[in-house]
């Protein structure tokens, strides 16, 4: 037994450091669970075997230090696994304090040979549940690789899922250079809790090193990121003049956004409300709020169940592919009286009103698979006089109203799929952690080619990744002749499609 | 703390009373818990809760002593208060030893309103995981009311499914009747486990009182029966001229057949599989075997979820269905290679064998919603040479081949809609459980009108379980004009259509 | 030129006899288009040419003089040559005075090898739009076939739709009884313009020989019905004791009746709608009234092409059915000012009132598939105060009510799938049709196993008729072990289901 | 009567004036016909309705001279009497020489009230099959506005489909630079048939005027164009620097491309199916080839009824949605011999080859709903050895293979929808036309802020035609709070995508 506990308080008490490998999870005990189910999902994510196999030689991520902040899932563990076998060292957090699956962070650290004495995967930092505090510092962890001699060494690449990691670097460079980090007290307005743990951490690693997120930064040859909200704030920077090294917005490839938010969330969005209430959905009426790819896939899951869909929508071209997909699109406070199911996939913000909430019928059951909690008005529900929360299980909440009606609320407003069930399947993560190994392979090796902006990946590599997956299913492709290719102007081997084509 | 716990061996140890109540379930303390998912279930049976508005006053069931014998779940749990609310005293058993939901069993011996040191419910001897020794005992205890006078007197109805108190009295009788309960060594043909067990307890039953059973018989004035196994019982009793008292077949009611078999599996089908394995259903190919009532609700669950689906049928008329409603039809030898998801709904054996098994494709999930785990080879795969079996969780194992490639088998071929989700939902279940109500008031109350012999519900019955469903869920429903009505010849109130006909 | 046009007045001036065949069609210029569509018709309609096959050496139907009165279509064109290649002598007539395609009568007088001077097919009386005399006269001609010997017999077997040709004999016998045909002083009764016409012709057909219908009707060996109506007649007579002959009730086949009105509505009704008006079904709302086999098809089409459906019923059990796959329940009264699309389902009658057309939404469609035009109330449409009616074009109307708003009526509110469209497929009529052939063959060669009473025919023959169609779909059939048959107890060839099983 | 028909030969033949009016159709009988269809029609194109309402009082277009080239159908008379009333003068013809629906063209030269003797129309010059001789001297007169001195003027805006009016002034344009248009000996490449003739008008224009189209040119602010084809050549222009004035891009408009392609097709190819054969589409297999818009509207509407649908797809992105959606994905030539019905969707060329056609089961249907006839290859099945064709009726086929087996080919491998049916409804075509009637808008009245590019409409103008078709639909579109709206970084009144988003 050669572990060593950290004994100081703090969250580096979780730290432990075996066979040479550092790293802080729940138990290492739950990591056979994860190795059975690491296996079964290696075989529904063919897009991240194929590319293992495609680069068995030439191991193209040789030298890459890769720092990972993406949901410590077994899907991620597959895709953690294929980064190692590509040839890159790795360490990982998750980008989420609940999102964590224990046993996939366990599995992770033993590797597929390990034992608990002798893990030989990847450090991982995560656990479900930590506190904002654990998170930043597990965050900080993933800029502390070692290099041969021994010295401590930042990566040169990030594979980022909201940016977060993103943001300590940017951040710790602009205070470096500043020259301090702010306190409270320095800055006129409202700093959020957690922004003032960012600043906390900033503050001590500056403590530590003074030139430390530079040095840090002056190694990254570029970052690839997974979501809306971490592009969103890519394409901030870079608009801004701030960014520091070229990103990847793996997001807004197709087999990303039209796959991920459709047909994962028509798979996951059933199977939370099924864990959560047991409830038959044939018969009942469903409201939908919002007719995006997610509202898409959410209409298509409860139809295809046998409810009655209705869908409120704010842009009428959304709105009329519902309507002319035979769904009755209507105004959330005109329908919401009649609805069983209501669902928010918006994006936006109070989507579901308390008010609407206080009209609902008895045991309606009001989920979120949008994004933040906020698409329901849980803080006004807390709020409303003489409701009372009777909690039914883990997740499943009864909110009664004073005149005794009550409404089911799911994953306390926020994200049912991920937190009534276990998020998308691994097929689908096949398809969206193959852009990310394409990407990260792209970047490393030809980051020359790139400047300080935000890319999309080509979609010759979007048409790749869905091939792979098409083969998968059993899939048989067509091929063009050259003299078809000509006809329509494109190469036998793609793309296929300009630029602005929907899909 | 009044209590008393038996202390001889076997499974009277489980019994316990108090407050006057006897029982035996696992444990009391589940019973809160049990409590909330009967309260959120009783919304979702408004079948059953229609009919305790409207026999309220006039309370047809009292005087009625119920022996039961139906899964004790929490919808049953719905079902049991009921019958209590129209005025009967009940005792309930689970008709299987593994179907039991402790928390529901709990909750029904405690009642509403009890406590657990003064429950006011319903005598329960039922809990998850019985031996065949328990389960009988436990059907015994369905025998054993007491009167005002503190004796113990029998039922004077029966409410069974699959006929297991029904058959404990036809047999005490018919053993009552040749003067002895034979033993292996009386009977040249091979006696069954559970059928040697049944002995046993005849025999005591009959050495503690030798005109037990014919007494019990004088008292019933009737069963009704949930399901086709009970029924298929029932009307060869019947044409063997040894049926006791008369039957109701609820199982034939259109608002149960053609509503548990479709439209509860294609909910519970897709619940039990996304529990089990998180795979991703759409884009995968589904062969479902059978395409009666439970392999249409499948077909149209998968299909429903973006699945490609193959069906096997052995009827012609099926087939056709199948075809028509844009389903390939093949054989499953055909096409078991290309299958990633195999159903069973046939209720027929060896449809899924070890041969079809050794040639299917890697990790394809082979799952049972039928009859019984005779479907699929089980007890094949176990002495298949070479053949491996890795447990992944409860009711998940991989079953892998000396080749390298593995099956996923769902809760080893039993009903996997039990086993890895939790059955029908309630709505569902206040369909079949209403019918149950209605059959139960229509015996007990009219029973001198009735032969010893099998009937079913007159359709006007089943045309108003289905009303209360409607309406429940929101449904409007047309009414004849006097003249319409003559026009078609029906009555303005129903029922609406002859007898063959087919919904 | 043999033709010898009969010069006298009324419809016997339509008779021609040319090579021994006498017959009464609109054009024999028509031929050769009904031939191709004859040929083509015949690959898709694989019942009646499996038979051909099955029966081509038996020629079961040799001595057969079959008296045929069904709808003189492309596709009865089919069944009248296979009854012919089994062996039977046959005449025909429409039972519907607009349902004839001319092209397919002139091409079954023709024959398949025939040419205009020396036709070698089958007598046919029949065109589109006879009078309700010329349509009475056509059927007498049915029961005039020749012998060898020149002399005018009648015909042995009928084969029936709607019951007209059956009538025709029963009626003639009941007077030849009485020994007068009553006129309308004869009786207190309000005799209709359509029965005085058949009490016209059996007096002038009693007039040219007393005993002719007792000599008909003794000759006769059964009848086959199609229709509901038919068989209502039929059921009718055998209560009364009156019924001369057996009677195989071909209607409530299921290969009939689940078939013909669910996937053969499915086709038609989308047909109907669009050859009439050219409007986009997506997005708009229908009201199918009724959700029968027909209603179930006819939602079908229109949500397969992303109608929004509102179903409205009178039967529970159809509107739980409805509610649970999705649709929402409605009075009409309710919805009828928001539906785009109002359709008719039901056979019975004002369900579509004047008061309801009222209210529509402005050019809201009107189209029935039920049954008879009296579903929707034509008549009060055409009495209403201030109303105009605009012919948009044949079968289209426009009625302009007097606030402006229209609605558009299709085929006068007769069943718009046969006026607008060309009714069912050839491959829907090929299930009924093939089992009318295989119950003329039972009843022909079987006759004196059979009462004076009706039959439907045994599930194994259904089962045959579904077998054929299944394989030429390209279905393949699972076949049953000795060991499974047993084990459902079943035979391996079938039936496979019992009487009471709903589909 | 003041008629005055040109009696030289060649297409001036056609030519009328009457009551100033000068057209060439086929028959102004046609016109009360062609009126109501308008009128119903009128109903079903809410946008233009709507954008008449609009702009009553403002008559933007008001001193607009409109040469419009658009298939010449009653939804096209809506659209010209929108024109028309927003204050353009218009003059039309069709873009493709079978198009033309003869009661439309009839119809808009009468205009709502005028008489064949004195039409208050628009100038037509369209009649259903010319020849390419006469549809380039249609093309040509659209360019002889006359003004108020009754001098002869060109048009100022150009409407166009295809972009044949356009390149008649561009090439115009470049003749009368280079002083001379080309003889085919003047030219090195091989000059089609049609180009020949164009070059013919072009020679006898410029022989009349010198200066003819470098002074209609001058006059035009712009030009809006409708498809894929015209786009295509117009960004060629455009990159070449040879663009004579600004474009709009309506093809690829949300409301355009998304909803003809996808919803259009869902509704026509059914028709056309069903008008040309009355073959039951449910449970035959149909194999679409391509998954693009067009393919994913054939799929849709042949599973809507029932079919099995198999997709070939040269695109993986397309492909994986096509499995993702439950079909089979498989090479044509794989499964070519088991489709009953064949249709193509792809734009590309030799999609369903002669070879592909030899191996099809009998009459298999082969339909083109993609783009040219060169999809299928009809030139090579005319070419086959020993093959015969037999016309079956107007647009429809059957071609016999010497071993006997026939395929059914429809509209001669053209567009099907259109030579079987009649095209896209006029709800969808609403859509696309209220796009041209806002880009003509556009155009007029803002041509100076345009260079000479193309440009596409902006997004929220997409959104504004969506918004007038979602309420026509009885859709009620949400409203976003300011503080919602500021969230997603949007205005409340939209945009409310990025560029890039795919719908």
């Amino acid at each position: 037994m050669t572990a060593t506990a950290d004994t100081t308080a703090g969250p580096q008490s979780r730290l432990q450091t075996r066979n040479g490998i550092d790293f802080a999870v729940a138990d290492l005990g739950l990591a056979e669970f994860g190795r059975k189910e690491i296996r079964l999902a290696q075989h529904e994510m063919p897009g991240l075997m194929e590319l293992r196999r495609e680069y068995a030689e030439a191991r193209p991520l040789h030298g890459a230090r890769i720092a990972g902040s993406l949901h410590m899932t077994v899907q991620t563990a597959v895709l953690i696994e294929t980064l190692v076998s590509l040839g890159a060292e790795v360490r990982w957090v998750s980008c989420n304090i609940f999102s964590t699956q224990d046993h996939a962070a366990a599995a992770t650290v033993l590797g597929p040979n390990g034992t608990p004495e002798e893990p030989q995967g990847v450090p991982v930092f995560a656990w479900k549940g930590e506190t904002l505090e654990e998170y930043w510092w597990c965050t900080e962890q993933l800029f502390k690789f070692t290099d041969e001699q021994g010295n401590i060494v930042g990566p040169n690449m990030i594979l980022d899922d909201g940016g977060d990691a993103t943001l300590l670097v940017h951040k710790g460079v602009e205070y470096e250079k500043t020259g301090v980090v702010p306190t409270v007290e320095d800055e006129d307005l409202t700093v959020s809790d957690e922004y003032r743990i960012i600043l906390d951490t900033l503050r001590r690693s500056l403590g530590e090193d003074p030139q430390r997120w530079t040095t840090v930064a002056s190694d990254i040859r570029g970052v690839t990121e997974e979501t809306t909200t971490g592009v969103h704030r890519l394409y901030q920077l870079a608009e801004q003049g701030l960014l520091l090294f070229p990103a990847i917005n793996v997001n807004d490839s197709v087999t990303k956004s039209k796959f991920d938010n459709t047909y994962g969330i028509r798979h996951s969005l059933i199977d939370g409300l099924n864990r959560a209430t047991d409830v038959l959905i044939g018969g009942k009426v469903a409201l939908v709020c919002g007719f995006g790819d997610v509202g898409k896939g959410s209409a298509a899951a409860l139809a295809g169940q046998g409810a009655r869909v209705i869908v409120s929508e704010v842009d009428p071209i959304c709105a009329l592919q519902a309507l002319l997909q035979g769904y009755q699109v209507a105004r959330l406070e005109d329908v919401v009286d009649q609805a069983d199911i209501i669902v928010t996939t918006t994006g936006n913000k109070d989507i579901v009103t308390v008010e609407a909430m206080a009209r609902m019928k008895h045991q309606a059951i009001v989920a979120n698979v949008g994004h933040f909690d906020n698409e329901i008005d849980v803080a006004g529900l807390g709020r409303y006089p003489g409701i009372r929360r009777l909690n039914i299980k883990p997740q499943v909440d009864e909110w009664v109203f004073p005149d005794g009606h009550s409404i089911i609320l799911l994953s306390e407003g926020r994200l049912m799929n991920l937190g009534n069930a276990t998020g998308h399947p691994s097929f689908v993560m096949s398809n969206s952690f193959s852009n990310q190994v394409i990407a990260q392979v792209e970047l490393f090796t030809k980051y020359e080619e790139y400047n300080k902006d935000v890319y999309r990946l080509p979609k010759h590599l979007d048409e790749k990744v869905a091939k792979i997956h098409v083969l998968a299913l059993g899939g048989e492709l067509t091929k063009l002749t050259k003299d078809q290719a000509e006809y329509i102007g494109v190469d036998v081997e793609g793309p296929f499609k300009p630029e602005h084509y929907r899909y």
